[in-house]
């Protein structure tokens, strides 16, 4: 699959842009037109740092208002259109985006359109330009993409196609079907994007909130087949206007972009596959060969990745901290072992069941260069997951474009293979093993007698605080690096700001990962993150903390009495729950029970109990967390 | 006018909340129950607390999805509806929300809803709690604040009434004239909020977008018209969902949110006097004595300003910097006279024409607390504008909150009026004079000579960048203290993000004030604001600036290849203003022409000339201009 994105996808200059999407490793740009104008690049010097950069100039974009008008604005348009003919020889290009008119449609006619681009054709033959039509979602009068190959179909010229935007058709929730019986050679460009579900006028959505593809709601794999299956086999390109996006770093942005495009080739693969085995949908896990024999019937190559299924368990977290005292307070309280330091390195290891803390004790902060994100506060530093291969899971995730942190080793010591999350956390693929234990926990300790099996404990889940550069891209990221599947989205009100909740897990629910999006005057790791453990008996743990001396979150009266208007629980376990600062929810399906540690630096600790088949994380209960909390940042 | 406010708008705990409150001077609040259960404080600490503060406690709200439910649920929501009525009367509070049922409701029956609130109504009698019903814009089955009313008539209890919200009537666009036919006994509040324009599903629109009055697009003053000709004298509350106060400071937001009362009490008294007037509109600025006479018919008594009329233009812009030298040779060179020193404070005072700047010399950074937002490189600090009264229009904006600045004279100087804008610039009152001078020049330069009639130049517009905490804050802060009129809305694109750009200006445009919100990660006064300057031959005085040696902004060159494109400019003029760095618009109005300089700190100047009724601003060239700063900046 030929890749390529748009400039206006990206912030800074053109020629920032195009460097970064060199490095991304894109094959081909489109030049947005505004990126061109406002740059100081004459059109030869772009041509000239394409060549360089080993980009193809794929598309330049895009010219409006052409159709539907009358008489005395054809030949004005067609005076503009050949001017751009022109700069596009000097550019090298040839291709040209011609959107269906939206502000100068005065004359609904498909006669009109056919005669109208037939002149465009015609000009853009003389100048050795192919004309890709496309119909914007919303165009006065061509809105459909099925209106838009007809009227292209119509003209029957070797130097007009059409141009299919994933964005415009499934925004407008069209049938994709059609699109396998198109001519190929009349599809000259395909366009992708993705977007959340929406319900607000086209154009705003369009313009503001469109995402890469994997970070949005669009069947976009089952798009990309049908294209596929037409014989397309130009380019894939991204043209993704977002607000966000436009205020990143470029470089950055361009790799998310880059990933998002991997991702897509893999999942059409997939698509085509499970298709043509007759929908079955086992695709390509369940014996690949036959499938990608059938998919080599296509023009259009798809690569695949190295195949990962879904990870089976937290291995371990990891917190940093120069001062390791309180947290190592905090784990005692909770009930957790430790089970000794590392034969090498300056790491602890603790233990409650199956669930591990690794502390690393980090160097303490040179004051002259600490800052918010570097500060050596106590903080979430790194996670493990148990998956069937840590090195094809780690292939993965490189062709994904992860960054690797290998973790350092003497020898005889058990090699991680890792990588950095957008965030920084540091993601370690471990091997699971059956029993739940972790042949590596053998460096720690040594001499050390291990304790007999204790509680039954897990991590539960762990939720991390997203910048709001880059809540997007961790969504695609751990969605394909890791194999989780974005859930529904929740909002959570806090004293400083609406908190938008985006939770990643497993379908087993072995791993559950939340992200949170935290309000803009705050930064990553000056909020407040944390790891929640699972355990059978709540009341029981958490007496047994409350023995240990563990500084509970306090919950405030007010809640219990609303907890009791709500639900109308029985006078002794609500007294309990007060008693103990538990916090409860109930919904169909069972009942959660949970509490919260004081926070130590960055992160505090949850510990709850799941009854039934209650599958949420306590939301009705964030809100009293939230102020809690906000409460004592205020007064220490 | 009694004010409240609902402390969902408000960032931070209930007791920072009631603070804010009591500082910014409301009459009473809402307790928003979620705002409660997250409290540490008791019910009877809130009471004790209010009372302390001078703070009714007007409204209990919300409780949710009580009617239109079936029988086994009933039960539940009474026992449920009674937990509240208690905390109600532990709070000292007598008046609860009700709003109509989204959730739970499965029996669409107005039979059936008059059944239920009726039981719900003797419930609340037998606790001396007054119910306010309301229609949510979503709710199920009533969602029209008619049928919400209907419903009450019929139940026809004293402890049940409606409240009516100005979000849910005019996001549906109703009618809001029938709410003067309705017993006043039987409204039991009213919340006032305002949102712009939207289209996108009306749940979303509320939650996240409403904003206070004078900040959106809602006809709110007639709404108000109708409440108040029903005879309603109850509390006027703010009840708005917004995902930016929600973040912001809670004692600045709860000023902005006073304010917004202020200025509504006002448009509310203005229009039922032009109603009074037969609808001519004259109002209260043509001999307000008959209407206001009349205003004194209804219940509610309504307070209003000192009137005053939009400013006659600007009176001077103020720089200042520590390093002044940078300025002065921009300033020489755009034709600017240096009309000497003030006789007792480090500043200078230039013009050119009417065009008048102040140079203030402000003292040299002290490094230890240099930081962008208090930084002496040269800013835009301070604006004048020449109105009828500078006392009665800073009784005016004395009285709508706008924090004062008295600048500091010596005896026989002038002493200027003046507040501080929501960004901090200071705004001075001036009086204007029929021939464009102004008395404190001459403060400035004893001794020297004045110069002759010079130019004819005016300060055409200021472009001041927003931080985005205060950018709706800013809209009604000039609406409401200066008299300016918010334009439509427009966004730019640039290297960094969009720029959203408000522009406010008087009718007549003599005042054009130009706010633009600036991309999240740029903080104001790092951000470029500038200058405009209108001329009457913008070739010329390029010719001259040119000639003095001034560095032009660079145009590139491919914006004139696009400019020639567009508008098949006559070749001899496209040559001169890509020679002299021109840029170029045009409409059905009228054309423009403009220049921009390099930048000084974080100020530069444009020069304007506007060719018959041009209004804009250029804003297909502001990308362009957007770039090319961009790019010096990353090369400075």
């Amino acid at each position: 699959m030929r890749t390529g994105i748009a400039t206006v996808c990206l912030s800074g200059t053109l020629k920032e842009k195009m460097q970064a999407c060199a490095i991304a490793g894109f094959d081909g740009i489109e030049i947005f037109e505004q990126d061109l104008v406002t740059s100081p690049l004459t059109p030869e010097d772009v041509r000239k740092m394409a060549a360089d950069l080993g980009l193809t100039l794929d598309l330049y974009q895009p010219f409006r208002d052409f159709d539907s008008v009358s008489g005395d604005l054809v030949a004005a348009n067609l005076r503009r259109a050949e001017a751009k003919f022109k700069l596009m020889a000097r550019l090298g290009m040839d291709t040209i985006l011609v959107c269906s008119n939206v502000a100068t449609a005065s004359i609904d006619s498909d006669d009109l359109r056919v005669e109208q681009l037939g002149q465009l054709a015609a000009l853009a033959g003389d100048h050795g330009v192919k004309v890709a039509y496309e119909a914007l979602a919303w165009g006065k009068y061509v809105s459909d993409y099925e209106h838009a190959h007809k009227l292209v179909e119509a003209v029957d010229h070797p130097n007009l196609g059409t141009c299919l935007d994933s964005f415009h058709i499934l925004s407008r929730n069209w049938d994709t079907a059609p699109i396998e019986a198109f001519n190929p050679d009349k599809i000259f460009f395909v366009q992708v994007a993705d977007a959340p579900k929406l319900s607000m006028d086209v154009l705003s959505w369009s313009r503001h909130y469109r995402v890469f593809p994997g970070e949005g709601q669009f069947e976009l794999a089952k798009f990309m087949g049908h294209v596929v299956r037409a014989g397309y086999s130009g380019p894939v390109s991204l043209e993704i206007f977002n607000d966000v996006f436009r205020q990143s770093d470029v470089e950055r942005t361009a790799v998310d972009a880059m990933r998002s495009l991997i991702w897509l080739e893999e999942q059409s693969a997939k698509w085509l596959d499970a298709a043509s085995d007759g929908g079955t949908g086992a695709g390509i896990n369940a014996g690949g060969g036959t499938q990608a024999a059938s998919r080599r019937r296509y023009p259009m190559e798809l690569a695949t990745l190295p195949q990962v299924a879904e990870p089976a368990g937290y291995n371990f977290a990891e917190v940093r901290a120069a001062d390791t005292k309180g947290l190592e307070t905090v784990l005692g309280q909770l009930g957790f072992e430790f089970n000794g330091r590392h034969r090498t390195k300056d790491v602890q290891l603790w233990s409650l069941g199956h669930a591990r803390m690794i502390i690393n004790e980090a160097a303490p902060a040179d004051d002259s260069t600490a800052d918010a994100t570097h500060s050596t506060a106590p903080a979430i530093a790194a996670l493990g997951f148990d998956v069937a291969s840590p090195v094809i899971a780690a292939a993965r995730a490189q062709q994904l474009k992860a960054p690797a942190v290998p973790r350092k080793s003497q020898a005889n010591e058990e090699v991680f293979q890792g990588f950095a999350a957008p965030d920084s956390t540091e993601i370690f693929l471990c091997q699971g093993t059956s029993d739940g234990t972790a042949a590596w926990t053998s460096e720690f300790g040594e001499g050390l007698e291990k304790p007999a099996a204790g509680p039954t404990a897990v991590i539960d889940h762990v939720n991390l605080a997203q910048p709001w550069q880059h809540f997007d891209e961790a969504v695609l990221f751990y969605t394909s690096a890791l194999a989780l599947e974005p859930q529904p989205f929740a909002e959570v009100p806090s004293p400083t700001g609406l908190v938008r909740s985006q939770v990643m897990a497993t379908g087993d629910r072995a791993v559950r990962l939340v992200l949170n999006l935290a309000p803009l005057n705050q930064q990553r790791k000056t909020y407040q993150e944390h790891i929640a453990f699972a355990v059978d008996d709540l009341v029981a743990t958490a007496r047994d903390c409350k023995a240990r001396g563990l500084e509970f979150l306090q919950i405030p009266a007010n809640y219990y009495e609303d907890l009791d208007a709500r639900f109308g629980l029985a006078p002794g376990f609500l007294a309990t729950l007060q008693e103990l600062n538990l916090l409860y929810d109930r919904d169909a399906d069972g009942e959660f029970l949970h509490f919260y540690t004081a926070t130590v630096g960055s992160v505090f600790f949850e510990m709850v109990e799941r009854r039934g088949a209650y599958d949420g994380y306590g939301a009705p209960n964030a809100p009293v967390r939230h102020a809690v909390q906000y409460d004592h940042l205020q007064h220490r």
